[in-house]
C-alpha cells in the first residue's frame, strides 16, 4: 500500500452557517426541538430567516468543519461536498481552501442555491439548527473522485448524508473503494434524530465492517441502541466496532477499541458560548492524533482540546491557529 | 416642528464584512497601511480573498453598524444604503432590519454584486479594510426619502460617502432636507486618509454649518487640522463646530461643546479581539444618549460601554442586547 497523500478525506453536505443567538422561548414558540437539526425546505427558511434575529455567516456544515479543524492542526486534508454557483458557495469553497483543504468538487450551475443552515443560540450555548440543504443534496456518486479516496488515510463521512438517497449512495462508493485501497472509513453518527431515522442503516453499517471508525455523542450512542444506560450504549458499541469515540458534554469523552477504553476529562472553558461545531471538532483532533500515531489517549486529549477553542466563541470552526494553541498547551 | 419618528437616520455604504485573522507581515508584503480603509476594485478583490485565510461574514458599513448598535440600545432607526439583489444584499437587509431598523432602500437589479469589504485582523486586534464598493456607490439623491429624513431627530452621515459623487449628493441632499425640517446632521469623519482626500470639503461642511456634530478618531482630527499636537486639533475642532466626540482608543474619548469639554476613560475590556466597529458603535451610544437627553459625559460614556463591547470579539456589530448590558451596567 502507497503512503496516504491526505490523512482524512471528508465528504458531508456543504453549509454556509447562519448564526443568531435567540431566547428559548424562541425555539418552543417556533415547535424546535433544542440541540436538534430540523430539515427545513425554502418556504420554511424564508419563514424562519424573517423571525431570527442579527445572524453573522460563516462556513460550515459537521465534515467540513471536521476537515478545516484537522487543516488547522495541519493534516492534508481533502472534502467533497455541493456548493452552488452562487456567493455562499465561493464563501464555503474560499473558507475550506484558505487553510490548504483540496476542495475542487464541481459546484452546482444554475440549480438551487448553496445550503445554509439557520443555527439559533440558546443563552446556554446550545445550539438548535434549521438546514435548508439546497445544492448539497445533489452530491452523488459521480462527486466521489476515487482517486483521492484511494489516496486518504482515513475517509471521513457525516450520519447526515442518510438523509438523501444520492448522498447515501455516495457514502456506501467511497466506503467500498477506501477499503479496496486499503484505507479506513469513519463516520459521525451526527444527530440523535439522524440515527432515530435510520437506526438500522447505521448498525448494519457497523456490524458488516463498512465502517472501522464511530465518532457520536451520548444522546447519540444511546439512540442508536436504545437504552438511557451510558454503560450499556457505549458496550454495546464496543462490540459493534473496532474503535469509536464519544462526547460526553462537561464530562469531556471517552475512545473504545476492544478491551481498552480511554476516558479524558473536558478541557476548561473560560466561558460556553456556543456549542456549534463541538463535535466536528473532536471529531478533528481525535482524527489528527490517530493518523499521527499518538494513541488514543493523546487523540482524545487532543479532541476535547479542539472542542473547547470551537465552544468560547460563536461561530463552528476555530479563530486560533490550532496547530500553534496545540503546540502551545504541550498537546503536539 | 412634530416629534422625530426616528431618533436617528443613517446614510452610508451598505457593506457586508468578510472578517479574518492575518498576521501584520501579510499587511507588508501586499502593501497595507495598518488601520486603514482602501478602496479596491474586483480584480483587486478576488486576488486579496484569494490570498487571505478563513473568514466569517457580518453586515457591516460604518453608518450601518452605527444604526444596529441604536437599535440594540432601544432607539429608533432608519438606514438608506444600497445593497444588490443577491446572498450578501439580503443578509445586509435581514441584519438590518432584524432590530426594528426602518430599511426599505431599493436594491440595485442586474448590476454589481453587494459591497463587500475584506477586513484583515491583525494579533493585536487592529483591522485594515479593503473595500470593494460594489453596488453601493448606486446610492444617489433619488434615495434620499425625504419624508423619513425629515422626521429623524440627527441625520448621521459617514465620510467614506464622500468616495463617490453620487453619494456626496445624497449627503448633502439629506443634510439640506433635515435642515429645513429643523432636524440636526452628524458626519463621521471615517478613516484620516478619508480626511486628507477630502480635507477642505470637510472643513466647509463643518464651518458652513451643514453639520452639527462631528465623529472622528484621534488620527482623523489630527489630519483634518493637519497637526500632530492633539489639543491642537481638538480646540480647532471645537472652535469649528458646536459638538463633537473624538475617540482616543484605549484612553477613551472627549466631548467638546463651546466651552464644555468632558473626558470618559475608556471601559475595561477583558481581552481587545477585533477594533471594527468601535468609532461606529461609540457614535451610537453618544447619539442614544444626546437623543434621550442624557448629557454629554454620560452619552459619551455609553458611546465608551458599546465600544468596548465590539472589541472583544470579532465583528463589527455588538453580539450582545446591548439595552440589556447597558441597564445592568447602570448606564440606561
Amino acid at each position: 500500500m502507497t503512503k496516504a497523500c491526505f490523512d482524512v478525506l471528508g465528504i458531508g453536505n456543504a453549509i454556509v452557517d447562519v448564526l443568531a443567538k435567540t431566547e428559548d422561548d424562541f425555539l418552543v414558540a417556533e415547535g424546535l426541538h433544542k440541540g436538534s437539526m430540523n430539515l427545513i425546505d425554502t418556504e420554511r427558511a424564508e419563514y424562519l430567516y424573517n423571525r431570527m434575529g442579527p445572524a453573522i455567516e460563516a462556513s460550515g456544515g459537521s465534515a467540513g468543519n471536521t476537515v478545516f479543524g484537522l487543516a488547522s492542526l495541519g493534516a492534508s486534508t481533502a472534502f467533497f461536498g455541493k456548493v452552488a454557483d452562487d456567493q455562499l458557495g465561493e464563501i464555503f469553497g474560499h473558507d475550506m481552501r484558505s487553510l490548504g483543504a483540496h476542495f475542487e468538487c464541481a459546484p452546482l450551475i444554475g440549480g438551487v442555491p448553496t445550503a445554509r443552515s439557520m443555527i439559533l443560540i440558546s443563552p446556554d450555548g446550545e445550539r438548535t439548527m434549521n438546514t435548508y440543504l439546497g445544492a448539497a443534496v445533489e452530491l452523488t456518486e459521480a462527486d466521489i473522485d476515487e482517486e483521492i479516496v484511494s489516496k486518504s488515510a482515513i475517509t471521513y463521512m457525516e450520519g447526515y448524508l442518510w438523509d438523501k438517497e444520492n448522498a447515501k449512495n455516495a457514502f456506501r462508493k467511497a466506503a467500498r473503494v477506501a477499503h479496496q485501497a486499503g484505507r479506513k472509513v469513519s463516520i459521525t453518527l451526527s444527530d440523535s434524530f439522524c440515527v432515530d431515522r435510520f437506526r438500522s442503516e447505521f448498525l448494519e453499517l457497523l456490524r458488516t465492517g463498512q465502517v472501522d471508525i464511530v465518532f457520536a455523542n451520548e444522546p447519540e450512542v444511546k439512540a442508536l441502541y436504545q437504552t438511557a444506560d451510558r454503560g450499556t450504549a457505549l458496550n454495546a458499541l464496543r462490540a459493534d466496532t473496532k474503535l469509536s469515540a464519544v462526547t460526553l458534554g462537561a464530562e469531556g469523552s471517552v475512545a473504545i477499541s476492544g478491551n481498552e477504553t480511554f476516558h479524558v476529562p473536558a478541557c476548561q472553558v473560560r466561558e460556553l458560548v456556543d456549542t456549534t461545531g463541538a463535535g466536528d471538532l473532536y471529531a478533528a483532533g481525535f482524527l489528527y492524533g490517530i493518523t499521527h500515531d499518538m494513541g488514543l489517549e493523546r487523540s482524545a486529549t487532543l479532541g476535547n482540546f479542539a472542542a473547547a477553542e470551537v465552544i468560547q466563541h460563536i461561530g463552528p470552526r476555530p479563530e486560533h491557529d490550532m496547530r500553534q494553541a496545540a503546540e502551545q498547551a504541550g498537546l503536539l
